[in-house]
């Protein structure tokens, strides 16, 4: 008898497992085990802890256990330069030949004779150029396979790594860790919405619903009979600063419980979710270990962080320094 | 040991059933009682039953079981007109106290006369004026609490019944039925998103983030150290005809595999749904019952039903007789 009731028992283990229940951080085993012991990974915890502890004053129902996340400098780096951004010089060079007007025009020109300082120096409208003669003038399927060939593909110019392999391990270990606390995870960037929705479930495990991020205007026509959606040279939305709560209105309907960015673009998104009304969570990554990653902050024209590190310090949001507080940072390295 | 077994084989049913893993429908159950036998409810069935038979052509991956909905006239009535429209009159009413200049203004001096005709006569811009005078100059979460009070205690002019209490049972069923096999659902509406969100979650099971519609601009502002969203009488995206693929492109990234509609508002996206490579599935509700509910189609101005009636027959999508082929229309009646 003894022997039957364990059987059953060991039956009800193995449907609980293989339908996705997973054991309860409580039980001992550390879900992030890529992050050191200390105040980040504590306040992390204590958070989720309190989210899901029914009857406690911290009880959040799961409908309402939203989580956003920045993307660039957040999930994965932006240095040397934003991802899409090398994507976007990398399509440049393979659509030269079909251009040949770009070799007397800048900014093109100088990126096809291998000067991309120059041919930013302009900053945003060179930027804007180049994401409109590659982000336009296909049908959404088409650009859809063109990201998904590059990412499968090209490497990063300092780690030679495939991009995807870059997302930073201690945030996948968050990302796992809220959803199996019943949490919904969305991306919320300033990048691409198209861009990114073609890897981001493999790599995240964020489906392309979930993705919240800047865009084209499409339009709808019809083509030998069949409808297709033609990605057109005109900005629909900038999901960026003032623009991440407004983009997060829109796709997503209620306010976060959880947010976590690195940047000052990210700073009007952790203000609107850190001001609901329960509990919450805010979070800065801070880019510290100039080593295994680069490290930058108020100064740096790519993901600055100056307005947000103060904030933090005043709102009493948890700051990662990554340097200290994750002993790994990279699925592929330490 | 029979008797053991027995009592294993009853807890394992038993936790199956609490973690929400419906009996199938290839055992017995019937998950569309509304629907009387025939070709409409035989062929959401054999869709539904293709999509989750694993090692079958039909079958289709969980993720990829995105299905669509129409809102006004495919999930509750459009009669006499949008429920939206009606929620707008009242509030120009509620309103009007605030607005002396109303009474010689026009469409809001005929609609505080009660003639709605006259007030709507002019068509677009009259509504345009109404809906911008009603749903801005507000945070989005004033106008959320606005609609949740309407939506509680207004009463429909024709049944006298809540709005939500005539969402149509054979929908619920459908909705319902789909979810459990896997699919993810949506509304895609011409109707307001921030008009909807406050109660579909409650009335149809589907969450704020699965709501794709039309909005107004929103901008992010800080109010006494506090951030909030204000609602400004700016058109943000219409989604209707073609802009409904565009919506779902911008919100859920992916094709559905089904697309449920109503009128030739809906043409395209039942279009760019059953254009898709794989299994897919179309169906458009025609309103056929003059009595139990409203009968309209191709001369309606609400709902209009004429190249979608067509493109029907052409392409094969299951139109469904609103009379022949529900035996109950909404919950409360027959």
């Amino acid at each position: 008898m003894t022997n039957l009731a364990c059987v059953a028992k060991r039956c009800l283990l193995s449907i609980l497992l293989l339908l996705g229940v997973a054991a309860a951080s409580a039980q001992g085993a550390d879900q992030l085990p890529s992050w050191n012991e200390g105040k980040a990974k504590q306040a992390i915890i204590a958070f989720v802890e309190g989210a899901v502890a029914e009857g406690s004053a911290d009880f959040v129902p799961v409908p309402e256990r939203i989580a956003v996340f920045d993307n660039d400098g957040t999930l994965w780096p932006e240095q040397p330069l934003y991802f899409q951004l090398l994507f976007a010089l990398d399509r440049i060079k393979a659509l030269a030949p079909q251009h040949p007007e770009w070799k007397d025009k800048e900014p093109f020109a100088s990126l096809l004779r291998g000067d991309v300082k120059a041919a930013l120096a302009s900053g945003e409208p060179a930027i804007m150029q180049i994401v409109m003669a590659t982000h336009s003038g296909m049908t959404t399927d088409e650009f859809d396979q063109i990201v998904s060939d590059w990412i499968a593909s090209a490497k990063h110019p300092k780690t030679g790594r495939l991009y995807t392999e870059m997302a930073y391990q201690p945030m996948l270990e968050v990302l796992s860790y809220l959803r199996t606390n019943g949490f919904k995870t969305f991306i919320v960037s300033g990048g691409g919405i198209d861009f990114m929705r073609p890897w981001t479930e493999k790599v995240y495990g964020i489906p392309p619903e979930q993705i919240v991020g800047s865009s084209g205007k499409t339009s709808f026509e019809m083509r030998d009979g069949a409808p297709l959606l033609m990605k057109l040279p005109e900005i629909n939305f900038i999901d960026d600063k003032a623009g991440k709560p407004v983009g997060i209105h829109q796709h997503i309907g209620r306010r976060p419980i959880a947010a976590f960015g690195n940047s000052d673009g990210d700073l009007q998104m952790l203000q609107w979710t850190c001001s609901g009304p329960g509990p919450h969570f805010c979070l800065y990554v801070h880019h510290t270990d100039g080593e295994r990653e680069w490290a930058y902050d108020r100064q740096s024209s790519i993901g600055r962080l100056d307005k947000g590190l103060d904030a933090a310090a005043d709102s009493g949001w948890t700051v990662v320094d990554m340097k200290k507080d994750w002993n790994r940072v990279f699925a592929f390295g330490k």
